[in-house]
């Protein structure tokens, strides 16, 4: 067989999120991101969601290095869980080993961070990765151009082409010509916002919607609600602060944090002396406040605001709180719920894409055209995104000439061998997900199914004492039901159940155990003809 | 104090969903709807939930009838589980009665059912109904005039200005004119899609729309996803598959159901033969399918194709397939999962405004001044959205010329007593939600909340048995958890914890809920530094 070097799926496919891929050949393997998913409605409780390391656990005397595309929870999140088993040097911009050590400190864990610049190159085994600037929601993002023994794989990362970005830093379309012109054997290419048609709005535009805002309301406070992360849109809040004589009160633990990396880093540059501890004796006019919470987290700065639980910032009729954000698809309910809130309060609210105050930071359908024609890879990966995303990204390579041949749209946990001549699928890896509900659970996927089963039928407890003796009930047995709807009818029924299943059936104390799944087998039954699934627990006890 | 027609919001205010308003004057209640609201993630395992008719239950002998707008779950859901309880006769145009009693014979309910037609007025008690023709998403959709004692009260229902509908019924803006012309106390108005600027588009541009999918898949089935209560998009599907010789497959019990009523009252026409039952040897050109779905629900006929689980029509690469709708708040993963799972098939699938092949049965904010500006009421009280949409429609209505204090946005239970010349609150009624698993939940708000904790935390099970003479614990305990990563680390602490506070307290046979409440509340504060609450259930029997 043909060498080739193996690009394996550990997360980013099929889903937003969690996006962890490993590049290997011979003896090397390279990690390119480790995120984390973040958890929806069908996993309730938990906080956050990481890739399985099985295969890198396995190979982990291979694995020569992390490289991160750049900052986002759903590209770092993963490696504080992970830091300490794997060991192995993280290589990232500034902004983004920041934010990863903010998170590491967090959790008292120490890891090898190497800090990197846009343009600089890295040997990592046999592969050399070029970090590459590109244009994103926040400071410090790279596409990566890695070198394998075999020909360049090229890694997109999260991407926008943002002409008048912020900072100045455009994505480097030249070097990326320059790349593509020498040939690139395969590109994993970011599908988030395919969908989209024409291409994305600069960040610049978001300045000039807040500052019409900043003069429509020059009489009240204003609060821009937005993502720590968004340092580019911290900065425009800044600067419109400075230029109309506020002071800004930053609202949530993340946005202190962040804003103290950003700065540090030299990504964030913020006037002397604009930041404010509380109100004190400011009127409303003069102050701005920056507060996490545009998704509507529940213990967000904005979401406490909006219940009136935020003790700095009391939210009323002087006030026009401003989303900084499009609700991300699950979110939408908690979001509309701040919003209504809010509104109750008294506060104009301005949300959405009803004033320009929110621009994406991921390349629509055009962006992702211009991207495909200066790489113009051999193969072409689809990856970040969801199953239609990256689809529609396999439709459109092909409208730009690759061929249908050469394209594949991976699931978690496949692995495609790759080399000049050919794009071929391997065996599957161990993947899928691991669940933190403050710690990493050892069998997280019961756990879900379990707390699933609860929230859906709730659960009946059914305890019975049995006489070992006569071989039958001793006494009535008890249901304590949570969760569950139990009627006198229905508690009678179990009730006989139980009976006529212990009297029924030949046991001594060693069978305890048996009569009690016979007991849990026989109740469930019962339920079955209303289709409700409660979890049943049967407690038999010797009398 | 002056007399006053109360107005009582027992729903359909500060949310979508669950409309029910009652009209109190004298000795004489009418009701306006009686919805049902539909369950998101915050209420698990609810099948609905309803509107707490506790007030109307309380004067039930005032009651003199219920007078539907339109045959929507939010407006006559809630009637089957309440019918035989207030026995009263209730008033709607066919399909809404239709679509009733569908609902009713399912249950095998009986109600006293009074079909009226769009220019029809009733008189109930003191009340004078009158049906408005108003075009929306289905037919016979009414706005209410009603004429009480004081002044006219006028209720939008569900509207918006099509002036090219499918049935050529326009919303009768002539005599919503005329009844404005003569004087309005107060309009109850709807505000949906308040945020939506300019106009809605005409329900005909579906058609065009879905046409051009027919000429360009000339050699594909198509399936077309909607929502069956959608006699027009479903009308429109059934002339297209006419015009271009295809026959119709209907896939789900309910848009059978409801094609079946549509026809049978008039409101769908059926090409004679074009409905058959099955693929037969029909090519799959030859075949249009209209499908339940549209919201991704999980047992629709569109949900389980996407699964390969249903067994009429198995979805491939000869599919396309046309999601007619837009996912509603709170759906989009569930619709986003189908979506995929159609592409992973092989179908090509055409969803959201891409093409244009959903329109909204809401007016637009143009069209709800329109309303307001015909209308002309003295008070307002914007009904039917979330706080933001009331609170918008409210802004609207004051640039149109009412006055701020002529307008009030409701909370659910309040209630309002109107005449020529005032609008003041009274005191609030008894109002919220009632939830149904299955049945109708007794306590259905504990039911819910325990279904939360077990979801989020999961439960722990603790298991005693104590020596009662010489009150101690006797042996160890046992302890069982249900979605919650029980470690044994938390286990032995569990038990340590048991038995200091078995061995501690003092008891004897009569206590030992005492000491189950005491065991609970000591392993309850092990959870607390990791801020865990999961549902602990103390089992103490006697050795």
């Amino acid at each position: 067989m043909a060498k080739s070097v193996r690009v394996v799926f550990l997360g980013g496919v099929g889903e937003i999120g969690k996006n962890m891929t490993a590049l290997e050949y011979g003896d090397d393997i390279l990690i390119v991101d480790c995120g984390v998913e973040f958890p929806r409605e069908d996993s309730p409780g938990i906080d956050a969601i990481l890739p399985d390391i099985t295969y890198i656990k396995e190979n982990i005397e291979k694995v020569r290095g992390i490289v991160l595309t750049h900052g986002h929870e759903d590209h770092i999140g993963a490696i504080p869980y992970y830091a300490e088993e794997l060991n192995v040097p993280v290589y990232g911009t500034a902004l983004t080993l920041g934010m990863l050590e903010r998170k590491l400190s967090d959790r008292g864990i120490k890891a090898k961070l190497v800090r990197v610049k846009e343009g600089d190159t890295v040997s990592l085994g046999c592969f050399a990765v070029e970090f590459i600037k590109v244009a994103h929601s926040m400071a410090g993002a790279c596409a990566l151009s890695i070198t394998t023994p075999l020909g360049v794989i090229f890694v997109t990362g999260d991407f926008k082409i943002d002409n008048t970005p912020i900072d100045g830093k455009k994505t480097n379309l030249q070097r990326i010509a320059e790349i593509g012109a020498k040939g690139v054997m395969l590109m994993l290419g970011e599908s988030t916002n395919v969908e989209r048609k024409g291409s994305s709005t600069s960040e610049m535009v978001v300045g000039q919607g807040l500052e019409s805002i900043f003069v429509a309301n020059a009489d009240k406070r204003i609060v821009v609600a937005c993502f720590a992360s968004s340092n580019y849109r911290v900065q425009q809040v800044l600067r419109l602060a400075e230029k109309y004589g506020r002071k800004v009160i930053l609202a949530g633990r993340s946005m202190k944090g962040i804003v103290e990396v950003a700065s540090r880093v030299g990504e964030l540059d913020i006037p002397k002396g604009i930041i404010v501890d509380g109100m004190g004796k400011l009127p409303p006019e003069k102050v701005v406040v920056i507060a996490t919470g545009s998704q509507g987290e529940p213990t967000s700065a904005l979401n406490r605001m909006s219940r009136g639980d935020f003790n700095k910032v009391s939210i009323g009729p002087d006030d026009v709180v401003v989303l900084s954000s499009t609700p991300i698809p699950g979110n939408e309910k908690s979001v509309y719920d701040v919003i209504n809130n809010l509104f109750r309060k008294g506060a104009n609210v301005i949300y959405e894409a009803m004033n320009e105050v929110h621009v994406s930071g991921h390349a629509y359908e055009e962006e992702l055209k211009i991207m495909l024609s200066l790489v113009r890879p051999k193969f072409f990966i689809p990856v970040h995104g969801e199953y239609r995303h990256q689809f529609k990204h396999a439709e459109i390579a092909k409208t730009l000439g690759i061929r249908e041949s050469n394209i594949v749209i991976p699931n978690i946990g496949e692995v495609y061998g790759v080399n000049a001549n050919s794009l071929k699928q391997h065996s599957n890896v161990t993947a899928g997900n691991v669940y933190v509900d403050g710690v990493v659970l050892e069998d997280g996927n019961a756990v879900i199914s379990d707390r699933r089963s609860l929230a859906e039928y709730g659960m009946l407890l059914v305890l019975a004492s049995v006489d070992l003796e006569k071989g039958i009930l001793a006494g009535d047995c008890d249901v304590i039901a949570r969760g569950f709807n139990l009627t006198d009818e229905i508690e009678q029924e179990i009730a006989s159940t139980v009976r006529d299943t212990v009297n029924g059936a030949d046991f001594d104390e060693n069978s305890l155990n048996e009569l009690a799944r016979a007991v849990k087998k026989a109740v469930r039954k019962l339920f079955y003809r209303d289709r409700q699934f409660p979890i049943i627990i049967p407690i038999i006890v010797e009398d």
